[in-house]
């Protein structure tokens, strides 16, 4: 037995980044940035004479009389409280000075001003509410350009991992001030190493796009989640107004805009709305899919005119969540696994090249699905003891096959799959496809109908469609129809940062999605029983997958 | 000598107040509230389903639908930490609720809300912030009337009687800061005790209109006043946005919208806008002038089309500042004197009735009309000892009349007037007088094209126009020309404080005026030296007044 530990190579954030760039993302990657796109912020330096006794304008209403010109709209903010500070401001900067102010719905609203000609820039900053891992983009909003992009460990994960708990806690005495407070502190301390770390002064960091699901949405505005997970699963809001960076506490300018991302629902937040927006596919002609997997699958199928949407329960065996070895993507853990039946010559890489420390989402997929072509685990997802070999083992009452042995692992200990571990991987998978052909048939389309399916989140982004559809994960098509979309929730958080439009559309996007409710389908748990096996009872939907002989 | 002291009669404040009630005050008396009046505050119980599984949509949500249809309109603000009590607001009350909005620009913004069908009603304030005097209207904004008005000692007269002390103080340290929290606070005691004589709790009191000088906006708004008395005279803002009364920290609803008079200029204030608004004159076709009298004189001069408006220092001598005897109205004040020049009998009459301790504005110039028309004062307002007898009396070089011994005082101490203090009257009448002509100039209107002239504030309400013209003050017109208009800038307030259309005609009349500065005209001399004669100069300009013969 063999291990050849390949070193993976990830896309380094700033390439990353920066094709994300002008306002586009992977499956827009040939749109340009053009004019077209309307800024939400601007940066002025409006034109205005200094007082004299001929025109003795009060302060305020001269520098707003230059805005409206270089705007050319009377629609105009400006705050009280930077009134206060204008009068000596202007005398200090022999009245040149220069605005920032963002769009609204109908008005522009002043968010600060500044000497006139300095040459920093002003930024904003794309967040991705993750209920484990929170992603931030510091963008540039004049070159449209990523400066930085980092993510790190929801600390809300110390107080449950799940979100049941999170909300459970969260509608006890202060545990919601709690939560929102863990969040965002966190986030603070994260902002101010990274405006440091560019030389970047909070208050020129003029504008927040924060995407989430619907609870972690909840808990960053300090929204009472109680009715969300509670029939009939009510939010406190899906659309979400618009308010300032102050009134969270953020380490930014005080008044910069905060845009959150509307919710559909209890079950469909924010981030798979971001997700829509970054795909693109809602302004196709051509039906597309878009499939979040994590313990929830989402999922939206839609074109230009319609979007349809459901969530359903895939389980945490996805995630990382039951397997013993099973762990979130990182150094040391199992992506890709292959096995050649002919030599018995196991391959396994892992993320960073060393050695092996457990598994994560992908790799468990890949595993699984090579130990069902070299016939280790039969249809039902059980173990063929006689194909195991060595690697079968029980302990405890409970099967089963070894990894890596203790003296491979980077733990120094046996990295093991059981059996209960491949039957909770079952029913993820199971759930998966049940969910995508129950949302194909509401709306009377053949999978064959489908243009592309795009697979958001981390763990979409490295799944191998191979071993997906070997598995019956996901329908059996060809691999040009699925799209990998990275961290779609940001890239659709950094899109809204930079254009009027995309908030429109973000608008339109809510609103066009109908959500159905797949728990109280009864057709759903057949359909469910069916896909119970690999690749599925009916095996004429998945032509390509090659069934190994039984013993 | 005999004095009769009789009682003056004020209006009780009630009366007043229920007469201004309904969005009219006394020019407008004839003007009915009709269901025209756009009101600027509403209060609303939106009509929505509870939520099931079949209508799941968020709390906010469908509040705000609910809020949307009774409005038919879709442009609302709901403000996050409202979204933030409604879940268990909306479950504790089961799903009935009133909704508190004002109308902004272009959408609808939600105050507050409340549980449904409560009788409380909602209410106002108008605040009129003098510079020695602050006056309260508490408005019931559902049935407009009046429930009472309070008027108190402007608190930072302690830093300041003259406002030039006070800005000084303000541009010093933390003076702006302490002048603020002075005139806040003291408001917020009177408001506090206000709302609970009325059983009225604060978060009912749900919008605020404010009108003052635009030093005072500045005092209550924090805002620099520094450039307001430095030439070239620029405020630090002349259209002061909305904002919420919890900017202020006012003691009432913290989303109660404030809305601030508008300024001209520095010396044209919000005060004087809704001293027009009250009037109305700029809605009619004949010229009118309001005048308001004070320090400084201001003066208004237009119709519906145009408006020219000037300033121009009066002295102190009207405000009860320079005179040894001179004082607010109040108790004991002697507001009106006659001199029966056959007997030599002398009437006084005081405020209340009681023995004399002072006299106020109005009295002064009916006691200068008198001295003048029974030959105790010449044409240039000197004493005529010969005619003045025994009240005639010199000390330390200063000649002075005794108006009223230590006897009959109230003060135990001889009242008297000296020549120094009708030296000031002299000033403060020929500047008054001389502002009118070369206003009604620059326009080229003479005085008989004039329909009426508003007198403004409380010198002007109790101003006998007979003693004004004896002086040579005001204009020789008939009596019917000048009609009193209280505390015009309180009845301006209470009226933008029910009406939308009012507040728009506030930005109108703002935008209409043209300021003239009077300091830098030239000709303002010389018709300032003509006029320190009594009546003038040119005696052919007041053909009604008698002059007595000289000795």
């Amino acid at each position: 037995m063999l291990f050849r530990l390949e070193k993976r190579d990830y896309p380094s954030i700033r390439e990353q980044s920066f094709a994300y760039g002008r306002g586009s993302c992977w499956p827009l990657a040939s749109q340009k940035f053009t004019e077209r796109i309307m800024d939400w912020i601007k940066r002025i330096s409006p034109e205005f004479p200094p007082p004299s006794l001929e025109d003795n304008r009060a302060d305020a209403d001269r520098v707003i009389t230059g805005l409206q010109q270089a705007l050319k709209s009377t629609c105009l903010t400006f705050p009280l409280d930077l009134m206060k500070k204008l009068p000596s401001f202007l005398r200090q900067h022999g009245y040149r000075i220069e605005v920032v102010l963002h769009r609204g719905t109908n008005r522009w609203h002043v968010i600060d001003f500044f000497p006139a000609g300095q040459k920093a820039s002003i930024y904003g900053l794309a967040i991705d509410l993750g209920s484990s891992t929170i992603a931030v983009r510091l963008v540039d909003l004049q070159d449209h350009l990523v400066k930085e992009e980092i993510s790190f460990l929801n600390p809300q994960v110390e107080i449950g991992k799940d979100i049941l708990t999170r909300i459970h806690v969260a509608t006890q005495g202060m545990g919601l001030e709690r939560l929102q407070a863990l969040v965002l502190n966190r986030l603070n301390e994260h902002i101010q190493a990274l405006t440091a770390k560019h030389a970047i002064k909070a208050e020129r960091v003029s504008a927040l796009c924060v995407a989430g699901n619907t609870t972690m949405t909840h808990f960053f505005l300090g929204l009472d989640p109680g009715g969300i997970f509670r029939e009939p699963y009510i939010p406190a809001v899906n659309k979400v107004p618009l308010i300032r960076a102050g009134a969270l506490g953020l380490a930014v300018n005080s008044r910069a805009p905060v845009f959150v991302f509307p919710n559909v629902g209890s079950y469909f937040g924010g981030d798979l709305i971001a997700g829509i927006l970054a795909s693109g596919f809602h302004r196709k002609k051509a039906v597309s899919i878009l499939v979040d997997v994590g313990t929830n699958a989402e999922v939206v199928l839609g074109n230009e005119e319609w979007l349809v949407a459901c969530a359903g329960a895939a389980g945490p065996a996805l995630e990382g969540g039951v397997s013993s070895m099973g762990m979130m993507a990182g150094p040391g853990v199992i992506d890709k696994v292959a096995i050649d039946t002919g030599f018995g010559v196991w391959s396994i890489r892992t993320i960073g090249g060393g050695r092996p420390v457990g598994i994560c989402g992908s790799g468990l997929i890949d595993l699984a699905a090579c130990l069902f072509l070299a016939g280790m685990i039969d249809q039902k997802g059980k173990f063929v003891k006689a194909r195991c070999g060595d690697r079968f083992g029980v302990k405890e009452g409970i099967a089963h096959i070894l990894i890596v042995s203790e003296a491979d692992s980077g733990t120094g200990k046996d990295l093991v799959l059981s059996q209960p571990e491949i039957d909770s991987l079952m029913r993820s998978k199971a759930a998966m496809y049940t969910i995508l052909v129950t949302i194909s048939r509401m709306v009377n389309l053949s999978f064959k109908d489908v243009h592309s399916i795009y697979l958001a989140g981390t763990f979409g982004t490295f799944i191998d469609p191979n071993s997906a559809i070997t598995l019956g994960m996901i329908p059996d098509l060809p691999h040009t129809v699925y799209r990998p979309l990275g961290n779609s929730s940001l890239a659709g958080a950094n899109r809204a940062l930079l254009s009027v439009e995309d908030q429109l559309e973000v608008t339109d996007i809510q609103s066009k999605i109908t959500y159905v409710e797949l728990n109280v389908n009864q057709d759903f748990m057949s359909l469910f029983s069916a896909a119970k096996f690999i690749p599925h009872t009916d095996e004429t939907l998945f032509p390509s997958v090659k069934i190994p002989d039984a013993l």
